[in-house]
C-alpha cells in the first residue's frame, strides 16, 4: 500500500455514547438548544450564527423552497410515481435540476458583487463599467430581470428589508443597489433585480462564499420537492403530465398518424 | 388529445407581483415571518406548526443531519470530486442513500407504533405481541438496537425530553417505552431503543404520518451533505478514500499481482 | 484502527500498461474483439457470452431502450434543460425512474417463474396454483396485462422468437406459456403476457438471475435516456412541457383566481 | 390556457399494435435485426450506422466501461449498500461522477480537433498555436497525459488502429496525431495521448458531435456500475469501505481522541 497522507475531518466523530459535531455535544449542546437553519450554517460554515444571521438565512431559505410546478417539481412527480418506494430517488431526480440555468445565476450574481466590492476604481464605477460590459457583449446579466416577475421581482424588496432589519454591514446589498441603477442606466430601461440576486447579496452579507451558495438552495428545493412528494401522494398529478406531454408532443415521423 | 380529469395542486401559484404558498403570501406572510422549520412543515403537511411543533421538528431534523463519514457523506464526496461544477449531483448521489438500511427503519418503526395504538387488545398487550413476534421471527425490529451506541443509543431520551417539554399528548411514545419494556422481555436482555425509533415517535406526536417521514431524512442530510461539500472544497479527503480503496480491495484474479 | 478481513474484487485491475478485466486484457483481448453487448454480460456475470446468449441479450436490450415520452423521458428532458452543463445529472434523474412501478414487474415474473419450476408439484399445478392466488387476492400479476399493448402485446412473441431461434433450453419460456394458459383459465378471458414477462423468461434462460434484471433495464435505459438529451438539444420541447404543466394543473387555493 | 406552438418529436411512437422508433418498427425492424451498439447509434444519432462505424462505437463503448474501483464505482457500491431496495440509484449515484474531471476532457479534446480541423492556417500550425497556448497557459490540455498510465496509454494506439480498420475518413485521427507532436515539441517532452483523447477523435470519425459525447460515457459507465452491484449483492465491499474510510479520515476536533 502506497504511503500517502491522511486528511482530516472538522465535521464529526463519535463514541459509544457520545457524538460531536465540529467539537459540540449533538445530545448536550445541539439537540434542543438550536434549531434547525443554526445547525444548517453551523455544519456548513463552522461557526454558529448570531440570531441576525439566522433570521437572514431564514428568509433566504423561506424564499427559495417553493415555486409551483417547476421543471424540478414536475420531474420528482414523474419519478415519486414511478419508484414509490424509493422517495429519496424522486428528490434527488428534482434536485438535479438545481443547476445552472436557475440557481447558478446566484452564484453569477456574488461573483460580480464580490468584483465590484474587490475594485480600486471604486464602487460606482466598477458597476457601471461590469453593466456596460454585459449590454455590449448581450449576455444575460446574473441577478437581473424576469421572465415573470416584471416590472419588479417582489421578493426582492423584502429580503433586503429584513436583511437590512436584522442588522448586517450593508456594503454587498448597497453594492447591488448601485449596479441596479447602473444597469437601468446601461439598457436604457428599468430591469428588476431578481430574487437571486438578492439572495447572492444577503449570503454574502452572512459571510457564505459564493463557493457554496447552491448548497443552500439545494436543501431548501429539498423541503419544496418533499412537499410535491406528500401531493403526489394524496392527490396524483404525474400520471397526468405524462399523458398530457404525451399527446402534447407530436410524432414528427412518417409511420403513425394520431 | 384524450380528455381527462384535471388535478389541482394546492402547495403554489403566482401572478406577476405575488407569490401564493397553500393560500399565504410568499413575500407578506411567510419571508421574515415564518422560519425555515415552520415553512418546511407548511409546505408539507399544509398547516403552520405551533411553537410546540415546531422545536420538536428542530429537534428531529438536528439530530439526523450528520453522522460523520457515513456511506452517503463518501458518496457525496467522491461526486463532488469528480463533477465539482454540478455541486446538486454529489449532494444528490449522497441523498440516493437515504433508503431502506437506515432511514427506512424509521417507517417501520412509524407503522409499529401506529399497530400497537390500533390494536383493540391494548397497547401493553399488542406490543408484547409484536416484540415476541419479531424476537420469534428473528427478524430486526425497527427501531431497536445499535451497532454502535450501546447499551443505549444517547439521543433517544434527549429527543423524547424534548418533546414531552414542548407539550405534546404522549400517546406515541407513550407506546414506544411500553414497547421497549416489552422488548427486553421477549430478547431476554436490554435492547437500545435507537435514535430513529425515538423520531418515528416524536413525528408522530406532531401529524407527520410515516408515509412521508423519509422526507424529513431527506431534507435534513441534504444540509448535512453540503457540508462534506464544503469540506471537500476547502480539505479535500476523496482523492484519499479512492485511492485507499483502491489498496484495499484486492484483485482476486490470476493476471496481476501486486 | 480496527483490523478487518479484506475483500477483493474480481473485476478489474491495471498497471501502468495494461489493464485487466476479469483477468482479459482490456487491450489485447477485449476492444476490437467484443462488442458492447458481449462485454455487458462479460462484466456482470463474469463469463462471455455464446453467440446466442448475445443475439437473446441484444433482442432484450432493443426492446428496453425506448418507448417514447415516458416519466423516465420527461424528466430527463426536464433537468436537462435545467443543468445543461451536466448531462449526467439529466440522464440520472430519468434513471431513477427504473424502479419498482415499470421495470420491477420484470423481477416479480421472474420470481415466479422460477417458483414454477422449482415447485415438487410439477409446472402445470404450480401454474395454476399461482394463477388463482394472484386471481383471489387481487393483485396484478407481474408480466402480465398491459394498459396499451391489447389484446397483445407485440414484442412478447417476437421475443420469444428470437431466443428460441438463438437456441435455449426453453424451460423458463415453456413455464411462462404453460402461465399463460393458467392465467387465462383463471381469469376466465385472454391476459396478454407483456414484454417485461417475455424478457423475464429470456433472461432467466441466459442465466441472469433476477436479483441483477433490472440492471439490463438501466443500461439500456440510459442509452434511449441519451437519445432524448440529443433531442433536446436540437428541437427542445422541455419548455413546453414545463408551461403546460403549469396551466394543467390547477390552484385549488382561494388566493388566487386565474 | 396559453397559446404556444407545440413542440414535436421525431424519436418513438405507437399504437396498440406497434411501436415504431424513428420510423423503424420495433418489433419487424429492429428486435432480433439489429445488435445493441446499432440501436444506441440508431436512437441517439438518427441513423442506422455502418458496420464500421458499429465496430468503432464497439471499442469506445468497451474501453470506457470499466476502470476498477474508480470514485464512481464506489460511491454506486456505497449506495447500493444504503438502499439495496432501488438499484437504480446506486447506478445513478455513480453516474453522477460522469463529469467534468474525467469525461470532460473527452469534450474538450473533440473542440480543440474540430478547431485544429476548422482553422484557415492548416493544421500544423493550428496544432502549434494550440498546444502552446496551453503550454504558456499552464493549463491541462484535454486528451493528453495520464496519472498512471505512462509514459503512454495502451489504449490509444488500439483504438487508432480499430477505427482505421474499419474504414474513417481519418482526418480528425490525423490532427490528432499531429497535434501530439506538437505537444511534445512545446513541452519538450513526451505526453501520452491518453484513451479520452483518442476516443473524441474516433467518436468524431463516425459523427458524433461533442454536444452529446458525454452520453456515451455515461451508457457504458452504467453497465460498468452494474457489474460492481453485482459484485457487491456476491461479494460485498462496501462496508469495507466505509469502515476503512471513518478510520483513515481522523477528526481534527479536539472533543475526541481516538
Amino acid at each position: 500500500m502506497t504511503e500517502r497522507a491522511k486528511p482530516t475531518t472538522a465535521i464529526c466523530d463519535y463514541t459509544a455514547d457520545a457524538i460531536y459535531i465540529r467539537d459540540m455535544s449533538l445530545v448536550d449542546d445541539l439537540i434542543g438548544q438550536v434549531n434547525f437553519t443554526q445547525m444548517i450554517y453551523f455544519q456548513i460554515l463552522g461557526r454558529m450564527p448570531s440570531d441576525g444571521e439566522t433570521r437572514i438565512l431564514d428568509s433566504v431559505l423561506v424564499t427559495l423552497m417553493e415555486h409551483g410546478m417547476t421543471p424540478s417539481a414536475i420531474a420528482t412527480r414523474l419519478i415519486a410515481m414511478s419508484a414509490p418506494e424509493a422517495m429519496q430517488g424522486a428528490v434527488a431526480a428534482g434536485l438535479l435540476g438545481v443547476g445552472g440555468q436557475f440557481v447558478g445565476t446566484m452564484e453569477g450574481a456574488a461573483r460580480i458583487l464580490s468584483e465590484i466590492l474587490d475594485a480600486d476604481e471604486g464602487v460606482e464605477s466598477a458597476a457601471a463599467r461590469i453593466a456596460q460590459r454585459y449590454r455590449d457583449d448581450g449576455d444575460r446579466l446574473p441577478g437581473f430581470g424576469h421572465n415573470l416577475h416584471r416590472p419588479d421581482d417582489p421578493r426582492t424588496p423584502k429580503l433586503l428589508q429584513v436583511a437590512e432589519a436584522a442588522g448586517v454591514d450593508g456594503r454587498y446589498i448597497s453594492a447591488l443597489r448601485v449596479l441596479g441603477s447602473a444597469v437601468d442606466a446601461a439598457y436604457g430601461k428599468h430591469i428588476t433585480i431578481n430574487a437571486t440576486g438578492a439572495i447572492a447579496a444577503v449570503l454574502l452579507e452572512i459571510d457564505v462564499p459564493w463557493e457554496i451558495m447552491r448548497g443552500f438552495a439545494v436543501i431548501t428545493r429539498a423541503a419544496g420537492l418533499v412537499g410535491h412528494v406528500r401531493e403526489e401522494q394524496l392527490n396524483p398529478a404525474a400520471r397526468h403530465i405524462w399523458l398530457t406531454t404525451h399527446d402534447e408532443i407530436e410524432y414528427s415521423g412518417a409511420a403513425l398518424k394520431k
